[in-house]
């Protein structure tokens, strides 16, 4: 198979920077321009000294053919930077939030801006390869997850679709900082967020309406369900812990009901490489700098309810390893190609 | 009045040494024995360079006279060394969970032990002060309650106490590493719990039943209630997100709901001086290495639950500032004497 | 002794903002205002929610009678707010680095700005308490040290006042992020410094020609010294590992090493309420939160040179606690007074 | 070219774990079997869950044909445990200090243990691969270094073996704490180490004797040399920063110093794959996860001293990934071979 050309729009944020560093070293990609407004004209390894050995120069646009577009650039201005693209029949990955929602009401009401290009909201295939990898595979453009509903779905996914919940659902999630972003903020200021854990938009998030609208499709009963992201001193990570409530009467039948969750789990993960349906409830350094997911399906006799917890690594899995998962699929390479390094430990 | 004589049994955890750093400091006691097996003979100084002006050794065993004894010793332990204490008429404070759970089946059960004198626990007094100020005033044996358990009831007391909620509970928290403890342990080893979190005792975790046992004093709907603790890489601090579904009714004739919970909830806690209810999402670091709380009561709109987040620092409101607290209640101190120090912020 | 009305002339930095929480609770001390231009109009525990029970407005400019003003202006505007208020005789304390340097061609050439009051350099004292005290107590300005000079001097200061050094001196420090301020960095941003530690300033940092010129008083044979700062994972606290050259023939007739500068420091500190001269390799840990300094003389046989190690809090000893001993002294309170809280540990 | 068997021998520490998780992924390399006396018989996978899909079983011993063994061991039972096979003719890394040293007296003074097999340590290779290419690639054991002495050695060798320096050399390292290793100690314990830097073993450090050995090999001048470590909270990294006295007259004729310093390292690293010469000062961070090294060697005009920097991790470029590097050697293979995968930042 030919190598494949790749670029990345705005490769300055960490989801940018991130799938740089794996794919300068993915065996079938060739990284032919990475862009960036502020940096460009530097050289990416000046900008990101563990690039160590790339000769790149950061562009202010894309300027030479590519096969693959990664765009990581803020939402709105990526749907305007891929709509074009995907026109000349490349394909696209978007990092951002602009082709996740599949109605275009309810993403101009929680990103407050229009979008810019709705007609492409049909044709975009939600970037979730445990959920929709034979879709991603026939795809031009995939609308990368968000890094709470990567880590939230693949937590709830199973229960979800084996119909055991009868929709009561509570995520609460506990996000490393990195997952705000390399913008500065006060929030993510070292003195600031060391040492301390706290909720944050708790009036609600954006990644709800994309976790609520994947749940849906699983699960049509889920009509509301809360979603607590909080900040967590570390740099990279999400531990997902979610809530759920069975469906009356799932369990006749069944057995030890911890036994028959995990065989559900395990049963819908068959075939999907990056996910392990782990016996102890996970850490998020299991998982940390790679692309694999563990998933916990626990159940607690007192209230009956199930207690699923994932931990994924927020820049990977959640992030710019997904992205890359995606183009391996919509090029027809191996799903784990350049992506089966190992988790760093400790 | 005079002062005080105070000895602290085991001084040598993390609780038993903070008692000591605040007593040491205290205008109205003298902190006169501080016992510790391992560490017996040493200056306290030694072991502890922080404790940098105090001369004391620490002694085998209690060798002197005391007015106020606080004993940090494991649970067991603790109330063979507490019970003659109690019988010669001196005030006791004990940090372990000997005395927090009224039901002898209900400790034996969760520590596995039995009770080593359990003609105590009925005049033993549950020492969270916003609960039982009054009873805690004229008690002679104070049960210290655990750190996840003061967080959260702080958290839930209002609501619990005003009939709001309809008994389904889900408390999920996040705690710093130093609620482990001082004994070593692979979990609290820096390398294994930097850079991740966790969710632990998913299967039951010790301080259920406390909470529980409280909460039903507070609202007898309450049945069971789900508790999750996480370990989050930081020392101090303990933030507890609580889930909780309104009573059906509860909302009608009283205008916005959100108002209405924070009224109730300050009103709940005037007179309250180390209970702050916030109008944001409180942090942990806003109470660090104080006796402070901060409680913020949220309702989502969307489910209709009420989402009450509570922050402590584990190791004083949670443990030995607590302790101090109680102390200057049943010795008829100032309730804030000693303790009113300021969060030491970033 | 009346109370004093305490002013802090922007209070939205760490230093300043530390200074406002220990102010809060000095016995001697009525905190009447303090200001900030950015956060002006707001509630002070509005911006700061762990100064919980302040009733204090942030001013934008000083705008009521007070006997003492801190300023925590940047460098430049600090002097310009300053000099007025010297004039009117009240008593300044200046965070900033404008009163420090003798020099002025040193400090314009340093802080590449033009001195806006050089008429003011020769009355300012230096405010190591340590090194100074009975000055402080004369001044009408004091100029309160830097962090990383604070800790090197009082790791030098006996070595070098006793001729034991032949003036070959290297400092590395080790300092926690809140050293860098509460403006935004990317050297600061969380996801940027976490799980990191770096040089900084290897050319040539403010903080070296203040360290020179107080060693250059104790000891004039000192002509250069190296210093090298680092940025360390960690809120608070600066480690100052210093490397000095015995001079030649020091140790003739002395005895053991070790014991001969151990004696030589702890007797230069014998009446130095904060500093400790302790026997083992101090951590910042120790020191946490509080006004104390260890300092730690040791001997490296094997080159002969001394090895001083020193440990503070930045933001206290090495910011808003000296700034508060300053005043104190400037006073006549006791030297501890409002200070003596133990560290908090863990 | 065949594939290679490869063992490891006590997988349960940190160095060891990482030897595996490096090894499952080498392209020319099956790891057929880990030993472990305390997990013996448990899966690798359970005892490390980021192993996520390794079928090994951890052996109490080494069951089976291999060709190379990577003894992880600590001292004195490494070397009781790699002579056999030595003799049997398998290549041997050990990553123990046993066969590091060249004088038995030495390492018998140092590690206070006497040496079981003191007839190797003459063939024994020291295995920095910087310094030691060729030895290292006929060799049959080779002596990984310790991390400290990776780093310091990569910032010091070119200087040293240019003649640049007159033998006073001061080297102060800051190492994260997985350099401690897995074993539990109250240092290590996380709320002791977290927001806390001290120096430690002030008194001499193992390391010492093994770093001046490599540079008096290098430059005959150096007689003493003064190492002092620190431990910084973090999990992985070390940053060494080296005070070096140039050599009289070095600089003469040579023009700009800083440009003849830096043309002097890049000129010695030609060649080295993993270390690459930086123009600012590095940070930890940029190699965090890696086997690459990055060096930067500054002047300081004002001493007239080298301030040459490095920083590795720990972990990789200081034991398991330069394990493999030397294994890579030893067998033939391209030298990056399955270590070139980038530093995983932020």
């Amino acid at each position: 198979m030919a190598r494949i050309r790749a670029a990345i729009i705005n490769v300055t944020g960490y989801i940018g920077v991130d799938m740089a560093r794996i794919l300068l070293r993915h065996p079938e990609v060739d990284l032919v321009c990475v862009t960036g407004r502020s940096a460009a004209g530097k050289r990416l390894s000046e900008v990101f000294p563990h690039l160590t050995d790339s000769d790149l120069v950061i562009k202010p646009d894309l300027d030479c053919p590519a096969d693959v577009v990664f765009s990581a650039m803020p939402h709105k201005a990526s749907a305007e930077v891929c709509a074009p693209l995907v026109t000349q029949g490349l394909k696209v990955i978007d990092v951002s939030a602009d082709f996740r929602l599949k109605s275009r009401e309810e993403y101009e009401q929680w990103y407050e801006v229009e979008h810019p290009c709705p007609q492409l909201l049909d044709s975009a295939v939600y970037g979730l390869p445990e959920l929709h990898r034979d879709e991603i595979a026939r795809a031009r453009l995939v609308a990368n997850p968000g890094c709470y509903p990567t880590g939230a779905l693949l937590a709830l996914a199973p229960a979800l679709s084996a119909g055991m919940t009868d929709g009561d659902i509570i995520i609460d999630s506990k996000s490393g900082v990195s997952g705000a972003g390399r913008s500065l903020t006060l929030t993510t200021h070292f003195a600031e967020c060391n040492e301390s854990v706290a909720a944050y938009s708790v009036g609600g998030h954006r990644h709800m309406p994309e976790i609520r609208q994947e749940c849906r499709r699983l699960e049509p009963r889920v009509s509301e369900l809360m979603f607590v992201p909080h900040l967590v001193p570390m740099t990279r990570g999400i531990l997902s812990t979610c809530y759920v409530r069975l469906a009356a009467g799932w369990l006749a039948g069944r057995g030890d009901p911890e036994k028959a969750v995990g065989e559900m789990y395990r049963d819908f993960y068959r075939g999907s490489i990056f996910v392990d349906v782990v016996d102890a409830s996970p850490a998020t350094k299991h998982v940390w700098g790679s692309n694999y997911c563990h998933v916990y399906p626990g159940y607690d006799a007192r209230t009956g309810r199930l207690l699923c917890i994932s931990a994924i690594d927020n820049l990977v899995k959640g992030g710019a390893g997904e992205a890359v998962q995606n183009m391996n699929l919509m090029c027809g390479f191996r799903e784990s190609c350049g992506l089966d390094a190992l988790p760093v430990y400790p």
